[in-house]
């Protein structure tokens, strides 16, 4: 075993040689340390024991189903295409293997390895946790801090800061796999307009290519796709195509036949092209462990850029693989040679039966089919978890040329970390169910942890029929998330804000306004988070340390900021909300905003589906502006400032350009406001060097609830 | 349209010509009535809408996912084997018509209609709900009172009074569907013997009958069952076979011949006997629409009685159908078909797979079959709804027949109103998910309002692998559910009290004997509810009208002195509850029992896995015991109760002998007890008619937590 330290302080212990992900960045020094952790070889893995005690609590790995706290249950790291979430479902579209324990201690771990691993956090034994790792070469990260605030930012320091997208990628996005053709998504856009509900862009959904076929583009329902784009994008609406992993197999097919010239794809076990089957059919997956597949393959997004697409989402590279040829074709003798029999036994029928049920994904799938990486033949199962991360590095990198310094969206279904330096991910099919909304609340401070921050669910749900009442509770949250996607599946019913009564539309529509008001807070949040290596979202336990902050799991932080408490109960016009410290109750529908001071403790609070509220914290504030039509109208002449002031209470406005990696280089925004409390009135100090803010409204409440207001105008002068 | 009016003031529709279900009992007399209900027929069926106000809650349909308040949801009542409980699942395994609407008024509907119902309770239109009857023959019964607790009683005074249980059948129960063979069993009860934890039964799911066959016993597994029967009753364990729908399709086999020669079987078309395909191959289902059918298949059960066995479990009597060996054949054929096509279409693909996946209870089989119901053939899907409720009438007269004057449990999977004359129900294959144990504690109320009083979810859920917490949480609610049972599914872990740590061995044997300390308020509660039409668990709005009240939904009223608010939640040490008026909570495993009051209001409350807590509410008390082995050994000689008193409580504690059907002549005992607050001191009343009580202990608090004890010695006579 060799060990290493990094800059940070974090201890790297490695066994054996292990496959190189590059999740972690940062350079690592070897060094001799002594691991105290309880590390067992076996003959098909490893296995690591963590005692667990009664107070600790693990947090992190990322997507998965659970509580924030992710004890009390298995998990399971093997990127998979799960199309139901159900409770006990111990794995979805991503591997994220790095989690804190927290209790006397605070530590955090992360194990970089590629292949299966699985997490009983103290399931069966309450007392453990523990780990199987499918292979005996792998790094294991230990990284220890004060508390959980800094493990997670020295785990994001390691790791790399994350990838941002373009500003316009803050706004509202419609989704539906099933826009027929050019006609219904123009109707789409249409009927946003004329119901004055803001929208940003409409992602489309397989619909749009010529039989599911990569870079191709439906002459019968999409053709003059360019004109298309850019008419659409006159109107202020970005398009964004879906990409699928595997390429059809099909004389002809431009994709294919350089796949097979240039040797782009995954071969089985006798080194022919592996086949596998999903929607177009028979496909071969680019291998894109291949430095040759990722250019290539990347540089064929220049197909659609070209014409005016500026993101993309990447899907089905877990790879997603329907079923193989052989699979199905056993399963079919198996059906005729027990058919035979006319009088089945239940068991042999149960047999049957299971052999079309279970024809997904199949785990022996993925040991048919083998990468090259360093010229050396590796099978799919021992680096399975990388395909959607390097997938998504290839279009990322290629788009960086491409695009030359214009930012893109880019989301992948499947990812591990390091992917995160290239994408988003949206969380998968999940359904219209309320436990989904819930779900997606609880995932945010986890994929935080873990690196991601461009990041949301398919608000409405995506299989399943919503109702009006779901998808406004579901978008009280998701104005929240920098990715904020209504998606729905074909066959299920409509989820579009107009698609159910009049009522849902004002309400949803004021929403979404309401979301494109506070861009400027959300995306300060998520570009600060990034650049200082903080979480966007944070469990309330991060923050505060007393013993129901540590219990309480359906609320959580954003920002330094905000508390935010969505109600994730049908018929429920209001719920529970802990208040761990006083802070200021926000109704941001309601003409006077500032509902009142919470003190600390237990509240019920009324929240209607025509309401839309949070909570500001002590000696805190929030920006907003003018709700706009799209990011390209949003106006920041006139911010305005929500603030709960007792004291004195400081904030720094981020804004960019929005559009380049300038920020990089420093091109930054910067408006720091500091309120002071002077008796009974307030002083007000102001740096800004955003050019976009002329003038500042302040409404500023104190906790005996006198409310101030002032207002400051300025020329890009400091003040 | 003809109208009836019952004794009780219901209202009472007749729409067409119904098939008579006997779900009602009260007579009914002609009367000239106006019905304001929108009733619209249609080529199918018949459309009722219902105007919702928005503070209109829907209470009732008995066994369904959702909230307490049905609002906001589509429910389904078509009686159907789902092993799949998700959040969106519109039907389970029963249909209960009944709901009431609580507004501005309060109004109960009984839809009596034997074939398929569905309801759109206000789901993709807030404002209204949506009844589709598929049929145009039905009744419609309305009902009007006060409040939901008025017309609830009225509801349960027209259907008739619940199916009674000995008083055994409220002990703990212990099954697993994989005890293979007598030791399997017998170790099971010596373990939980060894381990000092109560138990009354084992329930013996499939494994104990020759090949799936009704009425047989595996000679290789189960020989010389009844000493088997007898050995264990010694030891006070009662052993609970299964019974499923369908008789085997086998010659010799004596049950399936003589059904074909007393032509007891369903029709198909061409009026042989219908087959489906279930757990024992192929079957008819016996046709318990038939008189003849009913008394041939009932008396079958003697075969077991005679062996000693006092109680059964009817199953699979939607009846669940495997699969129809032709839709097999035709899946099989198609796949065939589309195989030699060696670039299957993604949607013929999708098609070829569904035709498996969706082999079983399709909608087709139960048309294929029919009933005779007074000499004219009817089909299946039109009294659909009926099956389990005749297969559980036809057992229980028979078993009221050979077994005497002697009580005996009886519980089915399928249901329908009526039905809870002759049996209690368990809520069918749930699986080990906190979702289900919500579920389980918010059915309870539902099912109540439909007749249903000996009721219970598998505790620790029957699919799925559960854990020490979720079994401990489950636990905690379910020692109050009549119907106490732990079953699993062969392939899951075990979920027996001992089948994990000693902690939660610890946690779960102090909670049975919690519950068998309990069974005084238990079966008293029981007994009161079913006598005196009134819920044995209640929502809060039931009793309480504040805003509050109305809308928390995760507590609920046991009876009239007890609210109950189990944690269902991982990894929660306590949760909020939210008290409508003063209580005094309890720590039944503390020494002290009383922790103190409760004020009016939102408290967190401590709830750790080692404690089993409820709330007294103010002026009320709970009777208990000390626990025992089984009950057999209940011995109340020394009764205890916890009182909170700031004025003046009384309770009725009902008992019986338990065992026989004399209650109904009016052999109950009586201990009323009255405590009444006179300054310092308080003065008890007691009347006591029951034999086995000697001497009771009180300790009683106050709301100054002021706690008195007081004892009083009694033999028979009265105070």
């Amino acid at each position: 075993m060799e060990s290493y330290q990094l800059k940070n302080g974090t201890k790297v212990f490695q066994y054996g040689l292990p496959i190189e992900t590059k999740a972690v960045i940062a350079p690592k020094r070897k060094m001799k340390l002594k691991c105290d952790l309880d590390v067992k070889f076996q003959k098909d893995g490893t296995t690591i024991s963590i005692e667990l005690l009664s107070e600790d609590r693990i947090y992190g790995l990322g997507e998965n189903l659970g509580g924030i706290n992710k004890r009390g249950r298995i998990y399971e790291s093997y990127c998979t295409d799960t199309p139901s979430h159900i409770e006990d479902r111990e794995k979805l579209y991503s591997a994220h293997n790095f989690f804190i324990v927290s209790g006397k201690v605070v530590r955090g771990y992360f194990i970089d390895f590629p292949g299966r691993i699985t997490y009983d956090m103290g399931y069966y034994n309450q007392k453990d946790i523990n780990i199987k790792i499918y292979g005996q070469n792998f790094y294991i990260y230990i990284l220890e801090g004060e508390d959980e605030k800094e493990v997670s930012s020295k785990f994001l320091e390691i790791i790399g800061k994350s990838y941002v997208p373009p500003k316009w990628g803050f706004g509202y996005f419609q989704s539906r796999w099933g826009y027929r053709n050019k006609e219904e998504v123009k109707k789409v856009y249409k009927t946003f307009k004329e119901n004055d509900i803001p929208i940003e862009g409409i992602y489309l959904d397989l619909d749009y290519m010529d039989n599911f076929k990569d870079f191709t583009i439906s002459q019968e329902r999409f053709s003059g796709f360019k004109e298309f784009v850019e008419d659409l994008k006159k109107e202020g609406i970005y398009l964004i195509p879906i990409i699928d992993a595997g390429v059809k197999v099909e004389n002809g097919y431009d994709i294919y036949e350089e796949g097979m010239k240039g040797d782009y794809f995954c071969k089985d076990k006798e080194g022919k092209p592996y086949e596998g089957v999903v929607w177009p059919g028979k496909v071969h997956f680019p291998d894109f462990m291949k430095k040759e597949t990722q250019s290539w393959f990347g540089d064929k997004y220049q197909k659609l850029t070209d014409c005016g697409i500026e993101g993309f989402w990447n899907d089905m590279n877990e790879p997603a693989i329907f079923y193989e040829q052989e699979a199905l074709e056993k399963a079919v003798e198996y059906a005729q040679k027990k058919l035979k029999n006319k009088n089945l036994d239940v068991f042999s029928y149960f047999k049957l039966k299971d052999n079309f049920t279970s024809l997904a994904n199949r785990d022996s799938y993925y040991k048919n089919f083998y990468h090259e990486i360093d010229g050396k033949k590796v099978c799919n199962e021992k680096v399975h978890n990388l395909y959607g991360y390097f997938m998504t590095k290839s279009t990322y990198e290629a788009l960086r040329k491409i695009l030359k310094g214009k930012r893109f969206l880019l989301i992948s279904r499947s990812s591990s970390i390091g992917m995160h330096r290239y994408g988003g991910i949206w969380t998968g099919d999940n359904s219209s169910w309320w436990f989904h909304l819930e779900q997606n609340m609880k995932m945010l401070p986890s994929l935080n942890m873990c690196g991601f921050f461009y990041i949301g669910a398919d608000t409405g749900g995506f299989g399943g029929n919503c109702n009006g009442e779901l998808l406004t509770r579901w978008l009280q949250l998701s104005i929240f998330t920098p990715l904020l996607r209504n998606h729905s599946a074909m066959g299920c019913n409509n989820q579009e804000p107009y698609a159910f009564t009049k009522k849902v539309l004002k309400n949803t529509r004021n929403l979404i306004k309401a979301r494109y008001s506070l861009i400027p807070y959300i995306y300060s949040e998520y570009m600060k988070s990034v650049n200082h290596y903080h979480l966007m979202f944070q469990p309330l336990s991060f923050e505060f340390k007393d013993v129901l902050a540590k219990e309480i799991e359906d609320q959580i932080l954003l920002g330094d900021q905000v508390m935010i408490a969505p109600v994730c109960i049908p018929n429920y016009k209001g719920r529970y909300v802990y208040f761990p410290e006083e802070m200021l109750e926000i109704s941001f529908m309601h003409p006077k905003k500032m509902i009142g001071i919470r003190k600390k403790g237990i509240h019920y609070i009324n929240y209607r589906l025509e309401d839309f509220k949070f909570f500001i914290r002590k000696n805190a504030m929030i920006p907003y502006v003018k709700s706009c039509k799209n990011l390209k109208k949003l106006d920041q002449k006139n911010l305005k400032i929500l603030a709960y002031v007792d004291n004195e209470a400081i904030y720094n406005l981020y804004d960019d350009d929005g559009i380049s990696y300038d920020f990089i280089k420093g091109k930054r925004f910067s408006t720091r406001i500091k309120i002071i409390k002077k008796e009974n009135n307030y002083e007000i100090k102001v740096h800004n060097t955003n050019p976009s803010i002329k003038n500042i409204e302040f409404k500023i409440i104190d906790s005996e609830n006198h409310i101030t207001e002032k207002d400051i105008s300025f020329i890009n002068k400091n003040q």
